[in-house]
């Protein structure tokens, strides 16, 4: 029996519509009644996660509370950073797709131990910590890089996947395998709008597209 | 003040995705907080629309009435051929931007009297009330063009958006200019997953752009 999925996004909206997408290009699918149905609130006013962090918990609560009395039975958030504030989220009793604990568990996986992570300094506090209980090091960017990685992202918030952020994505993820990173996460959802697999040498790992498969294997 | 806009959508799955990037498009923003919030109840498990029409107009109901609990101020539909049942939908009260009317006046806008419509034959049925109540007239597809056309619907709903089924649609709208038609209705929200303007002689007016231009309208 198929299962209702209630996606809380908006953080930001490209990436979730994009997220949206993977899902359904992930579900086997003949025609409209195999896909699973998705009730998704897509807020781009949840309060800023690193200034407001306990009004943007409390909305995630409540945005969590509206999608399971709308019908959802499975939670997931297509949004890295956000997952600091998921404790609102997770008290509203529903199981709750941990998108840092499937994508390192997709990480260690691969057998990689040193793995570089493209996340916001949020994001990238996360996976320090979940890469750190497996045994693994994070590979972290370093300098005017963290600078020009959060330039990047704000690009694609503008609406700007041009060549020039892409490009500048493509040069902070060799950044980390010069570094030693033996695997690279993708670890904030604006990233794979710029990135892709063959533009790094070292194998991706696509937190949206992890969470996106998790997501199907849960609801389909 | 910016309003929620509630999606009914899942019909088909990747026609409300593609609506959903679109209403982005259209917003103009600098950031995420500068986006509409829109909540959207994908559901490809609506009833048929064609055989079980008053179980689907039920389902479509119960979804605005859910959307409108959960937050939603305005709804819209990205689908033509359902708006045969959008009075259970209507019943909820809150402004509900209909994509026929919307669509029919912004064909009538640009002047053409002999307009074209690639749509279902439910969704033909509603533009040619539509088209005839403003004095205009509806160019419809003959014969086994109209078989032709509900397999490249299908097609999209399978995930075929390849050269065939494109190069078909394409086929399909030349037919109505043929036939007289001075403008072209996409009228079916998988037509623009195959057809894009320059793929038409006559002007194309894709109803899910102009669904999604109202929906900013209204809320952004």
């Amino acid at each position: 029996m198929s299962k209702v999925l209630g996606v809380l996004g908006g953080m930001g909206p490209a990436a979730t519509v994009a997220f949206l997408a993977r899902v359904q290009a992930l579900t086997p699918a003949q025609g409209d009644q195999d896909h699973i149905r998705v009730i998704a609130d897509i807020n781009p006013k949840v309060p800023d996660r690193n200034r407001q962090p306990d009004a943007a918990e409390r909305t995630l609560g409540q945005m969590a509370m509206r999608l399971r009395d709308a019908g959802a039975q499975v939670l997931a958030m297509p949004c890295n950073t956000a997952h600091a504030q998921a404790a609102g989220i997770r008290k509203v009793g529903l199981p709750f797709i941990d998108m840092i604990a499937e994508t390192t568990a997709a990480a260690i996986a691969g057998g990689a131990r040193k793995i570089g992570v493209l996340a916001t300094p949020g994001g990238e506090a996360l996976y320090t910590r979940s890469l750190q209980a497996t045994g693994a090091r994070i590979v972290r960017l370093t300098g005017s890089d963290r600078e020009a990685f959060m330039a990047c992202i704000y690009a694609v918030k503008r609406g700007d996947v041009g060549e020039a952020p892409r490009a500048e994505m493509r040069r902070l993820a060799a950044a980390l395998v010069a570094a030693g990173a033996e695997a690279v996460i993708a670890g904030c959802t604006e990233v794979p709008l710029l990135l892709e697999a063959g533009d790094v040498s070292a194998p991706l790992v696509d937190s949206a597209e992890v969470l996106a498969a998790a997501c199907v294997k849960a609801c389909a």
